[in-house]
C-alpha cells in the first residue's frame, strides 16, 4: 500500500481552497468547490477529491475555468432558475442558483436550476445529496465531451453523461442516493489502464469503427462502450437534452475536454429538477422509500446505492479520512 | 405469416372504444384509451395496442380496473397537479390532469404530474411524445409489480418500470422519443418463449436464488435481468422514486399482477416532469436537439431512438395499420 496521511474533512477543505486561490481563483469561486472537495473524500470517491485540485489548478492557470467569474442568476418563470456560470467553475454556479431553486420547489412544488456556460461538477451525487438534505428530491443531470457513440454508429455523440437521484429521509439525510453515468465503466478506469500498460476486459470500450477492443489506447481513441447497449446511450440522449438543450449549455458533442489544458473552456451545462415530497405524495413520501429501501436491504448480499458513500461520510466525520501523501504533494507544491 | 386485416387509426379507435364500452367503461374511461390504443398501434408496438383490450376488458370485469371512475384532480401548488385515478385507467387519469400541467409548465417554467391509484398505462412514449407535441419536454415514469431484483439480492422489489423522454422539435411533432424500461428485455418476450417451449438467451432473466438461467419457466418464477446490472436497477429505483413514492402510489413489491384476474386494482403510479425548454434555454432548445439528433442521423448505420416509431405513425395516418386477424377476432367477441 503506499502511503497516506490522515486529514480531517476541514483541513481537507482549508487545504483545497487554498491550493484553489494560489492557482488564480476568487474566494467565491474557490469556497464551493473546496468545500465540495472534502465531501468527496468524504464519500470515499478518492478519484475526484484532492486528486483533482491540480487539475482544476491547471484549467484556472490556461484559461479553461476562469477564476474571477461571476454567475449571473435569472428567475425567467417562478419555478425556473437559470444561471450562467460565466465559464467559472460548477460549483459557485450551482451555489448561486440552489438556494433560490430550493425556495421555488417549496412554493411551487417543483423547480428547475439549468447552469450554462459551466464546466466539470464533479460527484454529481454531492449535489443530489445536497438536495436530499434539504427534504427535497433531487434528480441531477450534467454532460460531458462526448466519448459514447450511437448504436450502429462509431463517433461519439454524447458523454459518459451521469444521472443522480437523491430522496429525502425527512430527518435531513438521504434515503436513496443514486449516482451513475451512461457508460458501463469510467473512462477514468481505462485511462489507468492505458497508463499501466494492462489490457481492459471487453465490454469497456469500442474501437474507431464500434468494434469491441481490449486496447485501452484504442478504446480511447474510439468510445465508451454504453452500458445496458442501446439502453445506455438512451440515458445519455436524455442527459444530454437535459444538461445541455434544455440549459443551452455546449453538446458534449462540440466541448473542450475535461482533461488537459488546450480548447479552451468547455462550457457544458448541468440541469437539477427539485421536487417537494410533500407537494406531491399526500404524506405517503418517507413512508415509501423507508419499504422500497428496506426491501434491498433486508436481502442478504443485496446492495442498496449509495449506502457506501453515506456510511463513508460518517465515518469520515468521526475520523477524517486518509489521503494519498503523493496526492497531498502534488495539491501543497501548487 | 397470419392474416392480418387493414384498419385506418379511426377504425382501430371506434373498435377499441366499442369494447371497452361494452366491458364496462363509462364514455370518459373508455375514450382515451381507445385514442392511445390507436397511436399505439400507429407506433407499430402492436404487443400493446389491439392485442391488450382483451385484458381491459377482462380487468374491467374482475374489478381490477373499476369502470365508472371519475379521477379526481387537486393543484396543491402552483407546479404540481396530483390526480387520484380512482383505480380507473390511467389514461383517463392522465387526461384529467394532463392539461392543467401543461398550463402550469408554460406559466412555472416547470410543472409535475403525479397520478395514484392508477394502472397500467400502456406504451409510455405514447404520453410523452403528446408531451412534446405540445412544445415542452417530458421526462415520464410509471411503475409495475416488481420483477427486477437489487444486485446480490435475489427477490424483486420493482417493477420493469420505464422512463421515457418527449423532446419537442418546435413545429408541433417530437425531435427526440425515447422510451426504455430498466430490464434487459421485456417481461412479454420472456412470457412469449414460456408459451412456445423455448429457451431464452443468458443475460434476460434470472431464477429464483438470483443466478441466470435459460429456462424461461424458471426466469418468470425468479426475476428479470436489469439493464446494465446494477444500473439497471438504479434506474428502477428512481422510477419508482417518482412514480410511486411521489405520487404517494402503491410500490411496485406490493402491487397486484397487471395480467391475470387475481388481487384487485394494482394502484400503482406515474410521474410526468413537463418543462418548457423557452423557460431555460434561451432559445437554444430547438437548435441544441437538431444539432445533437443529426449527430446521430448523419452516422450510417447509427440508430436515433424513436424514429421507426414516428415514421411508423406517419405510414399508419396515410394507409392505416394492418391488424392480425386474430386479435381482431378477440376484441369483436367482447
Amino acid at each position: 500500500m503506499s502511503e497516506t496521511e490522515n486529514l480531517s474533512l476541514a483541513a481537507i477543505e482549508a487545504l483545497s481552497f487554498d491550493a484553489l486561490r494560489r492557482a488564480g481563483a476568487s474566494e467565491p469561486q474557490a469556497r464551493p468547490l473546496a468545500r465540495d472537495t472534502a465531501v468527496t473524500e468524504a464519500m470515499g470517491v478518492a478519484s475526484h477529491g484532492l486528486a483533482y485540485i491540480p487539475i482544476y489548478a491547471e484549467h484556472l492557470r490556461c484559461g479553461k475555468v476562469l477564476g474571477e467569474a461571476v454567475p449571473s442568476v435569472e428567475t425567467p418563470r417562478p419555478a425556473a432558475v437559470v444561471v450562467s456560470a460565466g465559464n467559472g467553475f460548477a460549483h459557485a454556479a450551482i451555489d448561486a442558483g440552489l438556494p433560490l431553486a430550493m425556495d421555488a420547489a417549496r412554493s411551487q412544488g417543483i423547480a428547475v436550476l439549468s447552469i450554462r456556460e459551466s464546466y466539470n461538477c464533479g460527484v454529481l451525487g454531492v449535489h443530489a445529496l445536497r438536495i436530499a438534505q434539504s427534504g427535497l428530491v433531487g434528480l441531477c443531470f450534467t454532460n460531458a465531451p462526448a466519448s459514447i457513440a450511437p448504436s450502429g454508429g462509431a463517433t461519439p455523440v454524447v458523454g459518459t453523461n451521469p444521472i443522480a437521484l437523491g430522496a429525502p429521509d425527512g430527518a435531513g439525510g438521504a434515503s436513496l442516493l443514486i449516482d451513475q453515468s451512461a457508460s458501463a465503466i469510467a473512462k477514468s478506469e481505462v485511462m489507468k489502464h492505458a497508463r499501466e500498460g494492462k489490457p481492459i476486459p471487453e465490454g469497456w470500450a469500442l474501437d474507431a469503427e464500434g468494434k469491441p477492443t481490449t486496447d485501452p489506447n484504442v478504446g480511447l481513441k474510439g468510445s465508451m462502450a454504453p452500458a445496458g447497449g442501446y439502453k445506455g446511450v438512451g440515458l445519455g440522449l436524455i442527459v444530454e437534452t437535459f444538461a445541455a438543450a434544455l440549459s443551452g449549455a455546449v453538446l458534449g458533442k462540440d466541448a473542450s475536454p475535461f482533461s488537459g489544458p488546450v480548447g479552451g473552456p468547455p462550457a457544458t451545462g448541468q440541469c437539477f429538477v427539485l421536487i417537494d415530497p410533500d407537494a406531491t405524495s399526500g404524506g405517503e413520501f418517507a413512508g415509501r422509500m423507508a419499504a422500497l429501501t428496506q426491501a434491498i436491504t433486508a436481502q442478504p448480499g443485496a446492495r442498496l446505492p449509495g449506502v457506501n458513500r453515506q456510511s463513508a461520510m460518517e465515518r469520515a466525520e468521526q475520523n477524517g479520512v486518509d489521503v494519498s501523501a503523493a496526492i497531498l504533494e502534488r495539491v501543497r507544491a501548487i
